[in-house]
């Protein structure tokens, strides 16, 4: 290693900004530290000369001060660094500083050269709204449950929602293929149920099952549910992965829409001082990972996101990353049918409102309470 | 569902025990609140009677205090709610209170009727240390960096690593397959040359090249590799998902054992109040998902973990559970190789040592490095 490295790179390079919570001397400290943990990963004296030291080592682009405790560097580095592939661009993002405390990150910025690696989301806001025929308003979406309801209830609870004027009806993030409704059964009667509901509305209805599963049951649990007529899959990619969606979405065997769910996601952003910001993981990354949809907790119910954080994720589902479309945002968790108008204001018109819960306390009848959920959304 | 909830349920139940940042009488809310977030996600009063009021919704088994702002509630489930898979059974621990700040999983309690459905770790400490033919010392683990070299150089490094005496020598977890090392090139090269090492000394030195990759190449990565001659694997989990690793691990075509590294898993650890302990994740559920070793920082490196952290995670790849073998701890990170004695005091001789950069930094020679650790092991 005394020779010089000459390596073959293109000169184009990623931003990431990382919010660093420490005083200024140490904040300084810890944006030199996050160029070389994030990529050499090596004693800085030993460090060949060249091309590693000068364009592998990530650089410090900016940095700036938010207030005496807080600093935001933006930190460069090497396309080529993530081999574009998702998990080593994840690895050289967030990998071993994720075990450091005290680093957020705040945004990516990733150029054409780098974005082209990834197809990302196969529909979109536009592909969905094309699917369900739905131009304009917001979309409505629930969820079956709860756990432990039998296939037929599920299947009967689909029907009730669709034929009350439910957009998407998708399955609990807990259900699985646990023996009190197993997956493929279920899959087949919430689509007939479905469907026998879209003929009488002559609605659009999509069902969306739950393919968050074992790595090898994945894509015959997606391809399973296409081929009987799902209308779509929800997937929790903090329970498998954000890069098992992306291959979901990628497969082009695969032709419906997906639905990231945020199981298992949440201490990435819960502490505001380290971990991930709402606008990259739910936004940036969950488009980049393949889903026209990402669900979060909206604020003000039982989960801890701010209004500013769900605005944020808003955002980061639309921000311009080249042909990577913009996705729904999809708020839900403990969401009450009288907070849609206030929503509707705040996040606008392109939004999957996730009623779950909500929906069957409204009143003893689903349908009832589909119906005026579905004219709430469409007077406003 | 007017009816009473009838279940084929076997009564078997897991229990997790969580400590919640809270005042007594929240934290009693907490954890009642645990019971149905973690399940039916469904408003207390339209729960089913019957099976899944009774038996699916959680039950607390426990609630003890720490201290004012702190109890601990051991909360146990149905096993059928898990389905048998890895996925649902996390999703079940954390999958919704992840989201939720002061709430943390201290531990797993998992009745073999449970664990029945996961193989582990095919190795674990005992075969491991056949494969290395090392019957109780300590074993030495570097890593080939930094990130940039070409393939020649990293087969140059091997080579000198396997001379010096080290027992197992993995990639860096940020070779992945970039341009300047591609992966199957690496491989080929890196095992020729250790092979060329072992036939010198009569030792069995194993390479362990990096398969965290797409889920697409996951398994081709890790097939190619062990066709090749590679003596194990490296994957990070918290980049692929730890069912991934389970995949990899239970896949018969593959006969090699697995390190897993914490890239991206930082977050779920670093903040006492929430996420998951060290014990549970880098112990307990790096062996349920098939790793045969646990990578972690050690204490008093350049990352963030306690020394009571470490020891814990030395427990929970231990800890009595059914058939699931214990694993090594493997703590890295920033280590010294004069800190060895100290760490062979604290945590005895059923380690792997990882010395990364500090193999570098002792000397200009890596094998003389590499001989001194093995020396300074050895003698202990």
């Amino acid at each position: 290693m005394d020779a010089s490295s000459k390596l073959s790179l293109s000169g184009e390079r990623f931003h990431v900004g990382y919010r660093l919570h420490a005083r200024e001397a140490e904040a300084q400290a810890m944006a030199q530290h996050i160029c070389l943990e994030q990529t050499v990963e090596f004693p800085v004296d030993l460090v060949p000369a060249g091309d590693i030291r000068d364009n592998i080592v990530g650089h410090i682009e900016d940095f700036r001060r938010i207030n005496d405790d807080s600093y935001v560097a933006t930190i460069s580095f090497a396309i080529e660094t993530t081999g574009f592939e998702l998990p080593q661009l994840l690895n050289v993002v967030f990998g071993n500083i994720s075990i450091m405390p005290g680093i957020r990150v705040d945004q990516l910025e990733l150029p054409p050269a780098l974005l082209r690696a990834f197809a990302g989301p196969r529909f979109g806001r536009t592909g969905l709204r094309e699917r369900l025929g739905v131009a304009t308003r917001p979309l409505l979406c629930t969820a079956l449950k709860p756990m432990g309801l039998s296939v037929a209830e599920l299947a009967d609870q689909s029907y009730r929602f669709a034929l009350g004027g439910i957009d998407i009806i998708k399955d609990d993030h807990g259900l699985a293929n646990q023996g009190f409704a197993p997956y493929h059964e279920r899959v087949q009667a919430c689509v007939a149920a479905v469907e026998r509901a879209n003929h009488e509305t002559g609605q659009r209805c999509l069902y969306m099952p739950n393919v968050t599963a074992p790595a090898d049951l994945m894509l015959e649990r997606a391809l399973f549910a296409q081929q009987a007529g799902a209308g779509g899959l929800l997937i929790a990619p903090g329970l498998v992965g954000l890069d098992m969606m992306r291959q979901v979405a990628d497969d082009d065997r695969i032709n419906v829409p997906i639905l990231s769910h945020p199981a298992w996601q949440g201490s990435l952003v819960t502490n505001p001082n380290s971990g991930i910001s709402h606008y990259a993981l739910f936004g940036q990354l969950a488009r980049l990972a393949g889903a026209d949809g990402s669900i979060y907790p909206n604020y003000g119910g039982r989960f801890a996101f701010s209004r500013e954080d769900c605005v944020s994720i808003c955002a980061g589902t639309a921000v311009a990353m080249a042909h990577i479309k913009p996705i729904f945002p999809a708020p839900g968790g403990g969401m009450s049918l009288a907070r849609v108008p206030e929503m509707i204001e705040l996040y606008g018109r392109d939004i999957i409102f996730l009623v779950g819960g909500g929906l069957h306390t409204h009143g003893p009848d689903l349908v009832q309470n589909s119906r005026y959920f579905y004219q709430l959304v469409a007077a406003l």
